[in-house]
């Protein structure tokens, strides 16, 4: 795309209200708008990355058997009293509908998939299966902070499976856990497995937390540093004191949720009187597991472990483009023909080979401003073209992670980004 | 897919409210669930179609240069109270918000997107631009009914275009007309271009208005076929009477609108005071054009024109899957394992070839269920693998849209089902 076309453009203004890296530069980047508190409209630049995280999502809930569905946000008042959640959940929003019908707005959807499941499934035969969703949520939350971490409105991906039995759900647990590591990992986080509570019907459920000092939770992390367990679960543990498991000391970390996965057992399935019909025709209870995990939280949670005082540092896997290729003006006009001409060529060039290229060929922009807004953008490669590169028959090549520069001769550029996006 | 492992099932019955053959097909193939009145979740096969409908929305979208975002559905009441529709609009959903916030939920994005592009484009060369979102809105309707043609919640296009003068925004709009044409004809509809009322701000709008009995509107279509009047505009005319263009008589039929665009000009600038500046320093009003498409009413639209009485007739680029593969049982052991094999080959070569294929694998289904099933989900190719077509060494062939059947050779079928795709 040439970013002379795109209708956004980057602010030096920090927001007043920006209280963590990804409400900083997401906003001044142009990626995200604030429409109110917790509220954000996702500009092109911060779609793409959205869609891209969505899309890392999806194919690994597809991997795991997951059926993509898509529920509605609006509910009857009905189904939220089932559960009780009507009056107990104090985030959810409540809509006066037609005549004197009461509606809820989606805070989560177990009120909505277990009516759902139980149309459908009743037989042992028609088990296990497992149904997700790509969504928005609603929380009336009082206060909102730190960017899109926590949102009034925000995407989400919730799975559901349902199951016969505890060993069964268990081990479909197992498999999404292993899933949502995956996720993590191609988004280019580092989301540790952590043990948390599970409420008043299961010992124990699993968050999925990233170390960041602007993290919002508390946790402890083992020596191995790859297990954690939550404060909440241990109230009165300290850093340094022995880890649940007896596998050594613990440390203290502050961290980000971006994911979480729980076995609700029947809590849901007995609220709907969901039972299935067993081998020998007794009806039993339907045993559920829920996974979430927040897209646009784990946007946030991208940024707030990848960035310098400058800007954004996209992993390749979920930038908005893979290439940020830089234009610079010269006053001599035969350069800037050959500037022109030879940045046209790249662009289509890369475009061609299929890498997603954002072209700043604006004429209205210093040096410094560019190479600002490179920065700020943090898309994984920057390409310059400049009166300098061309005297050298080059192009300036310079990864947004490191501070490396050096020149690749224009004709091979391109194949040359080509193995470089395949890395 | 395998259907044995698809969680939804077909039914027999009709839904008691169905009042159109989209309210009954679609739920009774499993195609979508009811919530409530307006309101539904779209299941996997559902789900698929609703996706190919959006990106088919979306690349004709971006060929005209729409740029995509992503609006909330929450806003402030003061961006409702700015244009007067928080009072006027009875549709519009209010909620409290925190403390003595109040918001409205989305029912369309003109509030939204207008103060967004003032923060961002604000010198005549910054104009003209366009963006668009694929989004969910809500319309608090007294009424809901004709299943997913008029809903509480429902997908839509919206896409808005920001211009310098009327003649640059007439000539984009004719470019929207086009793109919006060339979605209707993809999607398999033929939807008629229809002068309609422009309300207090314009002379005229126009409306895609798909011909069909179960139509709430009324059109009047002129002799050519390729141009209607609503009686919205036209209030007295009458079947026979003279075209407004003086092309000949007109006829009145029934039909569904699936789109619409508008000539805003200027009514929405002048609300939140949009101003650009021009060559001279001059502030001037911006002026607006809004196009719109429901990809949820669409899929309704599309079930409406094309099915019969057994079930509906995707066209097969908005299919969930392009081919049904069904196969037979048989209580012939030897038999069986030759159908399975030969099933589970055709299956997987479809799917090597990228062609998207429904496997009805179901053993406990009879002859006539798995008939009824192909036909009332009606994916445009079913193949039938069964002892009577392997006797010839065939698969039965026979397209929805068809009554013809005929064999085709097991060895050539994947390759002859790859170029009926690319017709």
């Amino acid at each position: 795309m040439k970013q002379s076309k795109l209708f956004t453009k980057t602010s030096k203004q920090v927001p007043a209200d920006a209280d963590s890296a990804n409400a900083k530069f997401l906003v001044q980047a142009g990626f995200v708008d604030q429409v109110m508190a917790g509220v954000y409209t996702y500009l092109p630049l911060g779609l793409r990355t959205l869609q891209k995280i969505q899309n890392i999502v999806r194919e690994e809930m597809n991997d795991i058997g997951g059926q993509e569905i898509y529920m509605p946000a609006l509910a009857p008042k009905e189904n939220w009293q089932a559960t009780g959640r009507w009056d107990d959940l104090d985030v959810l929003f409540k809509l006066d509908g037609a005549g004197d019908k009461e509606y809820a707005l989606g805070a989560t959807h177990e009120e909505i998939v277990t009516p759902l499941a139980k149309k459908f499934a009743r037989s042992y035969k028609d088990f296990p299966f497992a149904v997700y969703q790509i969504q928005d949520k609603f929380r009336n939350e009082l206060r909102c902070k730190s960017g899109i971490l926590r949102g009034r409105e925000f995407n989400m991906k919730d799975l559901y499976s349902f199951h016969t039995s505890v060993e069964d759900m268990e081990a479909y647990y197992q498999k999404a856990l292993e899933a949502y590591k995956n996720v993590f990992v191609r988004c280019g986080i580092n989301a540790l497995v952590t043990e948390a509570s599970g409420g008043s019907f299961s010992k124990w459920s699993h968050e999925f937390q990233m170390p960041t000092e602007s993290g919002e939770d508390t946790i402890y992390v083992n020596e191995a540093g790859d297990y954690a367990w939550n404060n909440e679960l241990f109230p009165d543990m300290k850093d340094g004191d022995d880890a649940p498991d007896k596998s050594g000391k613990v440390k203290e970390i502050k961290a980000i949720e971006v994911g979480n996965i729980f076995p609700l057992k029947t809590k849901y399935s007995e609220a709907f009187k969901y039972n299935y019909i067993d081998e020998n025709g007794e009806e039993k209870p339907v045993m559920m597991g829920c996974y979430g995990i927040g897209p646009s939280r784990t946007m946030g949670a991208i940024v707030e472990a990848n960035h310098d005082d400058k800007g954004m540092i996209w992993p390749k896997s979920v930038a908005p483009f893979a290439v940020h290729l830089v234009s610079l003006g010269s006053k001599d006009e035969t350069i800037q023909d050959r500037i022109d001409t030879v940045s046209e060529a790249v662009y289509t060039d890369l475009q061609k080979a299929g890498i997603e290229v954002l072209w700043n060929d604006r004429t209205d922009q210093s040096f410094g401003e560019k190479f600002a807004d490179a920065d700020l953008i943090g898309l994984p490669l920057r390409l310059v073209v400049s009166e300098k590169t061309l005297a050298e028959d080059s192009i300036e090549w310079k990864e947004r992670a490191s501070t490396d520069m050096r020149l690749v001769k224009i004709q091979s550029a391109v194949e040359e980004v080509a193995s470089w996006v395949k890395e």
